[in-house]
């Protein structure tokens, strides 16, 4: 009973129904890798890895040589003793987002075999969560039509992409703003900016009355005194995205005290160390949104499973299921609009 | 399925079968209250709180006047959801063994239903664990007999009491050392001495040759700059047990740099505050050994299934039970001398 006998790994590629533009990259397609992993009662749990060459330096072409490895390690395990999958996955430190897949795997194979859906096995706190929508790095025009489309279709929060044009970012929020007046604001730089244009964004929209929920990763990830200036200066809460990838890095912006808001993407942390970073941010009081990289509904569903089964995130964004094509959708939660329901 | 019907509250005494003498305290018996979780389906989750007035400032007496509170809250509830619990059970800062009680009980009450045990609930990380047993306070005569009993019935780590009488502890030290030769040591002080005692009682016995792998509660609970001055003046690593009891007091001994090893006690923590202290603890590397106060094979199988499932620890002092008078044992595990057993 739960001995698992085989694990899988299958190249995908999705494309997405238009170009996802964010500060200085651009995106057609992701290309992903589906995990399963199969139990000697035939039952399998499944898992995807949507890898970040940007953010994790990865390479997905890496993956498939892999599967022989993981295999090996796992092959004859009993997967209900999840941690000893996690404790080896945590070794792949190259290949987060194959991590996160694995480890979900695991997680989904012992919820079909108990009947306990993850959201369960991971604590139950939530049926029904909402997403955000995101308006990705555009002209103005189009950028403020997306926006009201999003709004109008019953999203009640809107990330907005900047970082790349300091005075075309102001005009394309007060613009949005304008169009969307009851919405939240997730306005995600993706390290675009310099702490000080940061501060100067920050400073221009609240002199306009603007109000931003969250300024995601407004300055390089490397810049932890950078995140920390635009925390002190800014009316803003200010996340760590690509600054917070490990539980080592969430422990450091703890101690640093940099910011107020981790964003956590389980692409970058996996399930043991987004366990990990949970626990420390409601320690440390800063607040958890969760993201995604370039999911499809298979890969949107862990990180749904994760969000409701802990409770931890004031935001969560997970739409790239929405924004990728894709024939079937796979999750084992309900969409209805943004919201995403397990009852 | 998985319905709360009725929680119930037991007040049960166990008597020790010799008094259990600690710095400043000496118990002859322990008052506790067993938890019970009824689910629709008629199975029930078993927990226990065995409170302490001295560590937690909880009194027992007042638990049986919570039952309708507790009562209230839980029934109705799906029991999988246990973040729930956990979090309504956190609110009861006061009651920290029932907390831990109603918290595993939860936990209990779904391996009973999933058939998942509930150290696989919690990451099923290892099969077995190998308990100390503990010498408490009495003349060195009688110290250094017990000690070479236990050491001789096969126990390989020995838990020491001192803190009353540095110089009668540091001889005791040296004779236990004398006949327990293969020995590893944890010696307790339970906030015994102050910070210049401490470091003069590990400087005596690190110049007699003799090595202590845990220096526990060298000093107050609340003297933190004590145990940080103990820390980096003493050749042991240095143990917080007291100061120790939430999550937030482990963020604090993490930011300051105050220890170089934790005792979790679910007694103090319940389940929600040991997860993440687990967590945190693991990603600062500092070390864990996991205690008791005066639980019987009810209570200790709580810690033995977390112990088990986080695999987070280094020590295991998980003998109350070995040391109370009990009808029956009802853990679920099997005990062969110092060692807990789950294959």
């Amino acid at each position: 009973m739960g001995k698992i006998v085989d694990v899988k790994f299958l190249v995908k590629e999705y494309d997405y129904e238009k170009p996802f533009h964010i500060a200085n990259n651009i995106s057609t397609s992701s290309t992903n890798v589906e995990v399963q992993i199969v139990l000697d009662n035939g039952l399998v749990g499944y898992g995807e890895a949507a890898p970040s060459y940007r953010v994790n330096g990865e390479r997905v072409e890496t993956f498939p040589s892999l599967e022989p490895f993981v295999k090996e390690q796992l092959i004859g395990m009993d997967v209900r003793n999840y941690k000893r999958i996690f404790d080896i996955m945590d070794g792949l430190r190259c290949a987060s987002s194959l991590k996160a897949a694995v480890q979900f795997a695991a997680l989904d194979a012992i919820s079909v075999e108990s009947g306990l859906p993850v959201h369960q096995l991971l604590g139950g706190a939530k049926d029904e969560i909402e997403t955000d929508k995101t308006v990705s790095i555009d002209t103005i025009e189009n950028m403020v039509k997306d926006a009201k489309e999003i709004y109008d279709s019953g999203f009640r929060v809107i990330k907005i992409k900047v970082g790349e044009n300091l005075k075309k970012d102001i005009e394309t929020l007060e613009a949005i703003a304008e169009v969307t007046k009851e919405a939240k604001y997730i306005v995600d730089a993706n390290t675009g900016y310099t702490p000080k244009e940061a501060i100067a964004f920050a400073k221009a929209l609240y002199s306009k009355g603007i109000d931003i929920d969250v300024f995601e990763q407004p300055v390089p990830a490397e810049s932890i005194e950078g995140l920390k200036l635009v925390r002190f200066n800014s009316p803003f809460p200010v996340a760590a995205d690509e600054s917070a990838r490990t539980r080592y890095d969430v422990l450091r912006l703890i101690r640093e005290e940099a910011v107020d808001f981790v964003n956590i993407k389980l692409m970058k942390s996996g399930i043991s160390d987004a366990l990990a970073i949970v626990e420390m941010a409601n320690t440390a009081k800063i607040q958890l949104m969760i993201g995604c990289m370039g999911e499809s509904s298979v890969g949107i569903n862990q990180s749904v499973q994760f969000a409701l089964g802990t409770g931890a995130f004031v935001f969560h964004d997970l739409d790239s299921h929405l924004m990728l094509k894709e024939e079937q959708f796979r999750g084992k939660f309900k969409q209805d609009g943004p919201k995403m329901i397990v009852r």
